[in-house]
């Protein structure tokens, strides 16, 4: 893995594990409270992957870096909370940024492990937004990506487009950063235009 | 696989994303979540059944067949709602049917991996149920398998039942078929006479 | 594992399973629903353990043993609700010894599946909480390690204890009594002195 994308991986875990801190801090959880559901919420899907792969220990239980970037947001939800959520909008960024990466890594991994279109592209989602969906059935609340806003979507089509490259249709070393800034925008732009899904409840209900 | 029991699997994977697919419409969930919950539901006690055998990727995350049923079951919900509703009654018969094939289905896997009876009894029932409760999880209120109407312990029935096969007890064609039939009529008539399994909450609470 | 080390094993499991029971029989959850919570928490959290060590079938499922003790509190608390209550303080003692015991055990045998520290401490800690923590997702609550007394970090320092065993920094058959004993001490004194850990939650929120 480039440089460059290492360091995508730990802004995007860096970011992941500072919403699970804050949802911590929010629901009013103790320290190993909000160190649980961060970390959780920063390893969460990577670890749901690799179990569906059989890849044990999951990567994200054995990676003292991932371990850091928790404890680094908590760090700083703790002593600069004014600071952290006067970051708010740069944060939206990151994290659409590791939502990218996490589909891209997430499907890449699971095609090497099986060779599976399908499987890939669920793998690659699963990584990128089960966290997030840990992080909010330990909270107590209906996970966020079911109802509202464009997030899970982007990540499916980020793995797909990572596919092309694993299946050879485009060059491997395009077919990543493709993924990554396709999804990313999907996510901005949604945000942006406040674009969402339709549902599909109506008046039968 | 028989082409019969091959059709009573897709049967009860579709009837299992529609229960999915309407808990997610009923809960205001975005297109993306109404095809998480039905795809969970129908799929995730087979998947929660392969992790614990080891048997990886799960198949029901690489098999085509299911996610078809999922699209189809999103499909039909989304544009004849209130024929889907008109027939819920079938649907009640084809759940209880699926019930009983992946109780079979799943005790019979993990009994090739393991021999053990405990751990297969068990497994076939979680193949049955824990579609159904992953969905209430992350639709968050309780799972109804707890609380209401003889459903798990219709499957751990079927599931001994057969093991009786697998054990060669009794011949292993008819007892995929005795395990089926029991488990369904044990449902269905347990849901015609209003049977529910006593509470041992008392007085005391 | 000795004899005494055997006691503890089943005494915290079956200690476990009344949590589950109790929680289940007071969420007025049916004969299957009180079953399968109290199993849950008994063994859930060696079987998210074994699930990420890749040691599959879980231990958790397929050990008889364990189905007993399930079995077992399930019988007490259904005949004699009045004695198990009056018993609750001998029973925080044991679910204490329990904590020590599973934060040892699943520790070391993490350890040996992986030689790897940061792994082998959260799955001590895991093996511990997880079931506990399956539990209160199930039953539609918070969990409880989240906001309340010291419970979790008290696992988490038994499995670091342990594991200065594992690495011969200690005699081993030191380390797991000197774990279990630092653990339950923990967890008694926090209990009896009323101490909690702080929440990082203040004015902002």
């Amino acid at each position: 893995m480039s440089l460059l994308l290492h360091f995508i991986d730990l802004f995007g875990t860096f970011v992941f594990a500072l919403s699970g801190a804050t949802v911590g801090v929010r629901n009013r959880f103790d320290l190993f409270g909000v160190f649980a559901l961060s970390f959780v919420t920063a390893i969460g899907g990577g670890c749901i992957r690799d179990l569906c792969l059989g890849a044990t220990p999951p990567a994200g239980l054995v990676n003292v870096e991932y371990l850091l970037c928790v404890i680094m947001a908590m760090t700083l939800l703790s002593y600069f909370q004014k600071l952290v959520f006067s970051f708010e909008k740069p944060a939206l960024f990151f994290d659409a940024l590791g939502l990218g990466f996490f589909a891209a890594f997430g499907a890449n991994k699971a095609w090497q492990y099986t060779q599976n279109i399908e499987f890939s592209i669920l793998m690659g989602c699963v990584s990128a937004v089960g966290g997030g969906c840990l992080r909010d059935i330990l909270a107590g609340r209906t996970p966020v990506i079911f109802t509202k806003e464009i997030y899970a979507s982007a990540a499916l089509i980020g793995a797909a487009i990572e596919l092309l490259g694993s299946a050879n249709i485009i060059p491997e070393h395009y077919s990543v950063w493709l993924s990554i800034v396709t999804c990313t925008l999907i996510r901005l732009l949604s945000l942006k235009y406040n674009i969402t899904l339709k549902t599909i409840a109506n008046k039968y209900f």
